[in-house]
């Protein structure tokens, strides 16, 4: 089954297109770290589309912290898609590496990718079948001004990474190609760039960008929303399944949302 | 002691810019990486004015490369600078968990960072005294020509990449701002956006660079010169030590050199 088709499923199954961040900052050590994460998985799963271990939280922990990431991942059904965050750049050689730890080693179903070496850095991603490489395009943070949103003879960079997809097409590369677009810097412009290309958002909650952007999708995509801290440490009051409940349900326009 | 005081330390003691690349790939498992390195480390430390593992290799063997890599550090004597090169890049709020993997968990005096994110998203690793951070300007792949060679009002796209260091000057960020340029693009052009800032030149040995590229750096800055595969794999007939030897003199322009 390509990823998409999981992913395609998924929705189906939970109604949901959220995407749950696994972004974990625990007070104490790895102990916690585990358990904090099988509670959230435990509490989020059957409103969650797809779950994106961000792979910096597990790092700074150092060996320990990805023995956790490898715990935590046997957690998650199956039929749930798994989205690595590493945002892994590397000259073609040595980002083979790294495809290899993101889905052989830690079998994910697809990885977020950093394009700015260029379309021979991001081959390796795409060399997977069944699995998927979002690329980022346009990132929520202010800092995606810096790079991603200056102009050149393509309009912007962000439309350099978006030809990324049909180089790969006519490459006949096997992987799927997708694009990390922010929330908070959705616009039609950017969605003319990605075309009919998946989309990961973040920016969700924490972030403060605004669901509305997403006007203008092309219907049938499964494009996934992602929130990380609006659920893990957002409203403490509230549950993690309240709150995956109700962004799940603002994501998707229903009452009982979120906002 | 700062870090381009500790590199210039050690380029004075060694009489070499010879970076030691660690890019291992082995054939077996764990235990056959752990003793290759011990090996590589061993044979080198005499010509290495620093040692640059690649997070690459030791996280395709997951958790279990990656406590390779915490033995492997501990073997490099303190005054060796380490420059762990991860070219991590994310948002503000995650790229601190990424820095703080470097600096705090591994201890390394530099990483490699991903600029494409922005300036905000170097900060983090720009905020540790002592330590320092080699932005991604232009890489020795083919692949540089899709985004970083592209024209943009700055010039180029590595343009946009070296007005960071002085954006970091301003916000008085503590930590050392650094390039890497492959010597395989490198030029006058590329000198000229970089200034004064130390390189990290990858590209010489199996990428083909060609260090009359250099000509036109400004004295006294401490550059370091990175082989990987040229010592760890290229004519097996040799000792690591004599191919680092061969490089360090090379790189020097002392007879007994490589070429």
């Amino acid at each position: 089954m390509g990823f998409l088709e999981k992913v395609r499923n998924r929705i189906a199954v939970t109604g949901s297109r959220l995407c749950v961040g696994l972004d974990p900052r625990p007070g104490g050590g790895v102990g916690e770290l585990r358990d904090f994460l099988a509670r959230v998985i435990a509490e989020t799963l059957p409103y969650a589309a797809a779950f994106k271990p961000n792979l910096a939280y597990f790092e700074a922990f150092g060996s320990a912290g990805l023995a956790v990431l490898e715990d935590t991942l046997v957690r998650i059904p199956a039929e749930v898609p798994v989205i690595l965050d590493g945002k892994r750049g590397d000259i073609g050689e040595t980002q083979r590496y790294y495809a290899k730890a993101c889905f052989e080693t830690w079998r994910a179903d697809a990885a977020t990718v950093n394009p700015f070496l260029g379309f021979d850095s991001i081959e390796p991603f795409l060399a997977y079948p069944g699995k998927a490489a979002y690329l980022l395009a346009l990132t929520s943070n202010p800092g995606s001004a810096d790079i991603q949103r200056q102009p050149c003879a393509a309009g912007y960079v962000f439309n350099l990474v978006a030809g990324f997809a049909g180089r790969a097409r006519a490459a006949g590369l096997p992987g799927t190609v997708g694009f990390v677009v922010g929330l908070t810097n959705a616009s039609p412009e950017v969605f003319a760039a990605v075309g009919d290309a998946p989309l990961l958002v973040p920016g969700l909650g924490a972030q403060g960008g605004d669901l509305a952007n997403l006007a203008g999708r092309p219907p049938g995509i499964p494009d996934l929303v992602n929130v990380s801290r609006g659920i893990l440490y957002a409203e403490p009051e509230k549950s993690f399944a309240r709150k995956a409940h109700d962004y799940a349900n603002q994501i998707a326009g229903r009452p009982g949302g979120n906002n």
